[in-house]
C-alpha cells in the first residue's frame, strides 16, 4: 500500500501530509478487504444461518471503508464536510462490525482477524477526524 | 432499475417495503452514474483547470452514492445506525456537489443534469432517513 | 438513470453517442443493484445453506457490473482494449449468475428478477462490444 | 492488509491457500489506491490538460483492480471462469495504465509510483491466473 508516498507526491500537499490521514487510508482499504473476505468465509461456515447478521455488517462495512478510503485519498480542491461525514460513518460501521465479529472470534479465526481490522480502522478514522 | 421488486421479494420485507427507501436506492445509483459521467465530461472540457473542484466533488459523491445505494439495498438482519450515517453522509455529498455543479450549469449541460441528479438523491436520502 | 443525456452532453461525444453503450451502462447499474439485493435476500432465506453458490455469484457479478458501468460511462481520451475486456468479463459474470439464479427462480422471486437483470446486462454488454 | 491470514482461515481453504492469489489480492487493493490517488494528483497538476488520458486510465484501472481484488477474496463455492476473466481484464488495465503513467514518471513522482503499482499488480494477476 503506497498511500503515504502517493499523498506526499501530490502537488498541493508536499510536506504537509497528515500521517493520521495516510494511516486511515491504509486501514480503510485493509478493513474493506478483511470484511469482504470475512463475509465470504462466514458464508462457507456450517453455521451460516447464525452468521447472517455478521455477513450483513461485513458487507456494509466493506462498502463504507472503500468509499472512505477513496475519498481520503483525494487532496485536490477541498471537500472537508463530506470527508468528515464519511469518516464518522465509517467509524460507526467499523465499531458495530467489530462488536459482531468479536462475538464469533472464539469459533472463527476470520471473525477475530476482521474484528481487529475493524477496530484499527475505527481508531484511524477517529484520529484522522480529530486532525481535520 | 428493479430496486422496488427486489426489495418486495425479500423474505424479511414482504408487504412492509419502504417506498422512500426504494426511491432512495434508485436515486443513489442514478446519481452515482451521473457523477461518474460528469467528472469524466468535465475532464474533457477546454476549461478543465477551472473544473478541478467540480471533478473532485463528483468523484467523492459517486463513491458515497454507490456505498449508500448498496447499503440501502440490504434488508437482512439490521444495521440501522450505519445506514442512517451513510444516508446523512450521502445527502451532504449530494448537496455540496449539486451546489458546485449548479455554478457551471449554464455552460455545461452535464453539470446541469448532474446537479439535478444530486438534488434528487439528497432529497431521497432525507426522506428515507425521516422514515427510519 | 441519466446515462443517455449525460453521454450526449460529453464534449467529445456530441451527436455520436452509441445507443448500445448507453443501454449497457443502464443495464450494468441495474444488474449491480439487483445482484446486491439478491445476495442479501438469499442470505435471509431459510435454505441459505443451499444458496451459498448463488450468493457468491451475485456478489461477484455486482462487482463486475459496477466496474463495467463506470468504465463505460467514461468517454474522455480512449481506453478501448480495457473496456472490451471489462465488457467480456461482465457478460461472462452475468451469464453464469443468470444460470444459477434461474435454478431458484421457481422458489424465489428475487432470483427470478435477478436472472432477468443478468440476462439483459449480458445481452447489452455483447451489443456494446459488437459496436466497438 | 490481512489477505493471507483471512484466506487461510476460510473454512473451505485451510492449508491449500494459493500464495499467488493472496499476493494478487494485496497488489490489486494497493494498485486501486495508487490509481485513485494518481488520478487526483494529476488533476491538481498545472499541466492537467495534458494528463487527461492518464487520469482516465487511472480511474478505469482503479475500478477493475477493486472489482478483481474483491472477487479474488472470495473462496466460497466456485466462480473460476469469471475470476479468470477479471484477472485478465485487470492485467490489461494495469499494463496500459503503467505505460501511460511511465510517460510522466520523470515529471511526476505520483505517476512513477503508480506505474510501479500497476506493473506489480499486472504481474500478480498473471501469476494468479497461471496457477488456476
Amino acid at each position: 500500500m503506497l498511500a503515504g508516498p502517493m499523498i506526499r507526491s501530490h502537488p498541493d500537499v508536499a510536506g504537509r501530509a497528515s500521517e493520521a490521514l495516510i494511516h486511515c487510508i491504509e486501514a480503510a482499504y485493509a478493513c474493506a478487504q478483511a470484511c469482504t473476505a470475512c463475509a465470504d468465509a462466514c458464508l462457507a461456515e456450517d453455521m451460516v444461518a447464525q452468521l447472517r447478521q455478521c455477513i450483513r455488517l461485513d458487507l456494509d462495512c466493506a462498502d463504507l471503508c472503500l468509499a472512505t478510503g477513496r475519498l481520503a485519498s483525494r487532496r485536490t480542491g477541498s471537500n472537508v464536510e463530506v470527508l468528515a461525514a464519511a469518516l464518522d460513518a465509517c467509524a460507526t460501521a467499523c465499531r458495530i462490525c467489530a462488536e459482531e465479529c468479536a462475538r464469533h472470534a472464539d469459533h472463527h479465526e476470520h471473525c477475530k482477524l476482521c474484528a481487529d481490522a475493524c477496530r484499527r480502522c475505527e481508531a484511524a478514522c477517529r484520529e484522522a477526524r480529530k486532525e481535520m
